[in-house]
């Protein structure tokens, strides 16, 4: 660890202006923080958001959250990883102790840390992943990631991937059920994957028909219209959400995942809730499980899915301000190395 | 069955403008019927409302679907039930053939028939418990009735201790959960007792504070207002859902139940269903587990709740009409014998 304490990371810093590039002192670790040294990051949609003014954010940040990397250091003991793993890590950092966590909703912590969200002069300055290295705290689950899975499509497991389980969890039983995806991000591609190998039958909507061509090669098929089952929205357009509730059949659930700004109130008759048994429900982040699910369905269907195809091919960390101003059109999501 | 052919019901015969008293011939059973002799039937608050017409229903009908009777004669074969045996039976007959019965949502049967809501002038006129008889078609779930469980605390089972078994269900777990009940009827005191057994801490409120008093007795306290876990709605107020629903914690959950007028649409903020995890859903009857587990809570609770208090001392058929007009106040259910 001492070999550590002098050395530096190249780090991207969010200024509220642009990304400078700064290299900050890797701090000594504590019992239970790991070292990770990043090897890809995918931009998530979020960061576009935070840089284009659309979602406060802590500034000046270290952004970044969907990244896999290899593990260093180990603060202490620990035997969920070792130095050398290639892992992926979520982005809620839990306390573990509070009502909430013990409830099993640790991305609710009542003191919950976010990884690529958290303020760059407080206590943890390397806590994103456009960086060459990043800091875990303790509490902060991690993955290894399969051999069989490149750093590009393990990426998004992190954010992307994660949050569609904790999604699909929501959703109940999916087995011939018909199911309507809005947006067709990487979020709601995705969530057109993994409903379609639980064996639904997958629409998805976009407004950019592009988005929807793309989908097909992720089980999805375009939208006809018609009574639905479940409708999973990732788009956060209120008339995206009010015509799926609008579409769902008796027993229907609409799981909402999008809807992460101020945006205008969804209007819901009470006696139409009650007598056709819907269920209108709220995923925000995920479980530590979920992040397992999503590295184990990225695995099992590597083969089954062209998950490279809608990652972009990485950009150096000082190319970082331009791909985070103009992402690349027609790929879900761009991507850095450090 | 011969003998039964030519015996006559006495029937109360709702007509719009009242209740008539008609002798009405007993059919010959088919295949599955069941002919049940109603010892005691409660009346639910949708009669109330079908009499005052702020429900819409079949007209001429009998109305009635909770009650406790004895059967008096089996259609064919059955292992289900045999004669004598005092049981209770669902509102909801269905098909169990069709999509949804086949997924387990017989409630919702594409051709579901309800007890105490059919044309009395269709294929079923004995089709409501205010009546000597009732035939119970085969598709109509029936559970035997302990002998511990007076008559009048077993008749709500069919409706109201059903419907709130199902309202649990879909509240979720319930120990050390911080529930408000809405609406301190018949359902709400129900609700309140259930909850408390299940080690919830249960806050009640009504329009009427002697109902709030009541619901004391089984396991609710008053509301003293703050954040809470589960909302269970019977009271259709906008208002109450609206501020239940305000309340909710993280990963709250509001079940309406009471919603089944039409009414002001609800508003709700996507993001905040998102970020908070909260969940909406609705019940409207019940599946026949639910009603065996109505039947084995009011077992489990005869000696804890005082369920019999609840219920005013019946009167006979003829005098319906005055019951259903003015039901006596500071009880939740009033009770005939036909």
């Amino acid at each position: 660890m001492d070999s550590l304490a002098t050395r530096l990371s190249r780090t991207a810093v969010w200024t509220g202006a642009g990304v400078e590039l700064r290299d900050v002192e890797i701090p000594a670790l504590t019992d239970g923080d790991l070292l990770v040294r990043v090897r890809l990051a995918t931009i998530c949609g979020s960061d576009l958001h935070t840089v284009t003014g659309r979602r406060s954010a802590a500034c000046p940040s270290v952004l970044g959250h969907e990244a896999v990397g290899v593990v260093e250091a180990v603060g202490g003991e620990t035997a969920a990883v070792s130095v050398g793993d290639r892992i992926v890590w979520s982005v809620t950092v839990a306390c573990g102790r509070c009502e909430r966590c013990r409830a099993g909703r640790t991305a609710k912590c009542a003191t919950v840390r976010k990884v690529g969200h958290e303020p760059f002069e407080g206590d943890w300055a390397l806590s994103g992943s456009y960086a060459e290295y990043i800091v875990l705290p303790a509490g902060t689950a991690v993955v290894r990631v399969p051999d069989t899975i490149p750093d590009a499509v393990a990426a998004p497991a992190a954010c992307a991937t994660a949050t569609v389980m904790a999604t699909l969890e929501a959703a109940g039983p999916l087995l011939r059920r018909r199911v309507l995806v809005c947006g067709a991000g990487m979020l709601g591609v995705t969530a057109a994957a993994a409903c379609a190998e639980a064996g639904a039958r997958v629409r998805i909507t976009d407004l950019h028909p592009g988005r929807v061509d793309l989908a097909h090669r992720f089980g999805g098929v375009g939208d006809a219209g018609g009574t639905v089952d479940v409708v999973l929205d990732f788009s956060g357009s209120s008339d995206a959400i009010a015509q799926g509730l609008g579409r769902l059949d008796i027993g229907g659930v609409l799981v909402l995942a999008g809807s992460v700004a101020p945006g205008p109130a969804l209007t819901v008759d009470p006696e139409t809730v009650v007598r056709r048994h819907l269920t209108i429900t709220g995923v925000h982040n995920y479980e530590p499980k979920h992040l397992q699910q999503a590295v184990d369905f990225l695995e099992r269907t590597g083969a089954v899915f062209p998950w490279a195809d809608v990652v972009s091919s990485p950009v150096e960390l000082d190319e970082l301000h331009y791909v985070l101003a103009a992402p690349p059109t027609g790929m879900l999501r761009s991507s850095v190395t450090p």
